[in-house]
């Protein structure tokens, strides 16, 4: 029998909900223990979950993933806090705010060994091939993240290096962890590659709706502050596309308004965002990678009643919010 | 035919002489690269080589173990030094000093991933158990460095409590290198724990006597500012044991040093230390250190000649700039 999205959620939960560092030199695994109790809503292990009873039964060596891929994304949320120095993460202080950077850097370095601990449990002969596609998507991640710093000091950034950098900084993560969850069914190299393509570009389409939410989300619902990423500046996939479209006396006025930084900075960019149809161009860009992925989940050779569940977590992850 | 210290240091420089990072993303992998051209002794990575030869020929396995043990200690490097904000390393720039904090954070990040590509690269039947004692060291080194910053803010640290955070911090991670090299060769339990004990009591000699030279080591020869650790009042070996055998006057006077910093503090404590008698103290108890690290050595079941290039590394470790 499968299992929806939820029901998923709430067996990995139920697991995962414990302590998993020492209790002796509580000054180092305490701040690691406590972002793993601000909760969230645990996409990527149950995306290993979900891609191995995409083909089979639950492997055991399944959890032992999923709590490396938790674990491995919340090592990246301390570490890309420190570097955002962002005090609030889930309405609660930050790793280092409430800790102090040093701490933060350390705790989240005894996440990443943690991970291995779990990675090394695996009884199944696919353990070399596991191990490598973890460490190929964490190094990833940190080219992402370090792209992503190096984009902030650049005047222009082209579409093309964006959904790359995108790509790289959050989509590998869960494409990866599906294939994981394939790789531990023992399916072939086609299914899995599809696979990882449907998480990919499930992660990209998840990426502009972000965006698009950060610029036109209704506040009420949308999670984080309206404009935000106007108000620093960030070149989203909103804002490269409309210095590529705008014409120039708008281009001009764009670049002007994040060097004099307004008060009103957030509407007049809108605005411009909205002559420039920015606002309907990411809606279809969100289509198409949302489309190209349920093209890659239609070409997995397993019959499609087993393919609901991730269907269903696509439609949700990209329609929520609106 | 077994080799000297040198010898495989030598042969270790040759293989791990190489770029370990991809050409692209060079903001991210160049600062990676760059510590690890700074040099050093290369003292665990050769560790590994010299446990696995003292018991067999060197299993080629070894040599990917030797490089994720020399990618770790120069991932702990990367990130103490900004924890502890240091300038300089070998006499050049800090990777984060050159680089910026966020990347050389993100730098040892990757760089901790790349140790398991190449332990993930080991044929040996052991590879669970190598990864488990990888694993196991590598969170106590964390644990050392946190213990490291929680004693900077304590008024008093006992000599056990020292002795402890020393071991983790700096210790364990040659007993383990020894170790590794032993459990490739297939030794028995017996024999590794010995040689693990080695290591360990060796790494405590080793920080008794750097502690020493801080205080009574000749300019000339000495690596580091002496009175480094006096001016920055750490709670060393010498410190901790003079506050414990001082009488009350001298204790309240060293006291006062560390809190009022007068421009001449590292001759007052100095002068104190000699009173107490600190320095015959710390060589007595690098010597009783010495001699336990040589008892394990010699109880490991294996004819004496082939420990000699271990007693000659000890020796050479711990009587240097004398």
């Amino acid at each position: 029998m499968m299992h929806s999205f939820i029901e998923l959620a709430g067996i990995f939960e139920t697991k995962f909900n414990i302590r998993h560092f020492p209790e002796h030199t509580p000054s180092l695994y305490d701040p690691a223990q406590y972002i793993l109790q601000l909760g969230g809503k645990r996409v990527r292990p149950v995306s290993v979950l979900m891609g191995n009873e995409l083909f089979d039964e639950i492997n055991p060596d399944a959890y032992d993933v999923a709590a490396a891929i938790e674990l491995f994304h919340n090592f990246t949320l301390i570490h890309d806090d420190i570097m955002d120095k962002a005090p609030v993460r889930r309405g609660l202080a930050t790793v280092h705010t409430k800790f102090g950077d040093s701490t933060a850097l350390l705790a989240g370095d005894v996440m990443l060994v943690k991970c291995y601990d779990y990675l090394n449990r695996i009884k199944s002969p696919s353990f070399h091939r596991i191990i490598q596609l973890f460490n190929t998507t964490a190094a990833q991640v940190c080219e992402g993240q370090q792209l992503d710093m190096d984009f902030e000091k650049r005047d222009s950034v082209s579409f093309d290096e964006y959904v790359n950098m995108i790509t790289l900084k959050t989509s590998v993560l869960l494409a990866a962890s599906l294939q994981l969850g394939a790789i531990l069914s023992g399916t072939g190299e086609g299914n899995r590659q599809h696979l990882y393509e449907f998480g990919k570009h499930l992660g990209i389409a998840f990426q502009v709706q972000d965006d698009y939410l950060d610029a036109f989300g209704d506040p009420a619902t949308f999670g984080k502050q309206v404009g935000g990423d106007i108000l620093a500046n960030k070149k989203t996939f909103l804002m490269i596309h409309a210095l590529e479209v705008a014409d120039s006396a708008s281009r001009v006025k764009l670049q002007q308004l994040m060097t004099d930084n307004p008060a009103d900075k957030v509407e007049q960019v809108l605005e411009i965002f909205k002559a420039c149809k920015v606002d309907e161009w990411a809606n279809e860009l969100k289509e198409k990678y949302l489309q190209t992925a349920l093209q890659h989940l239609e070409d997995i050779a397993v019959i499609s009643k087993r393919k609901e569940p991730l269907k269903e977590l696509a439609l949700y992850l990209i329609q929520r919010n609106r």
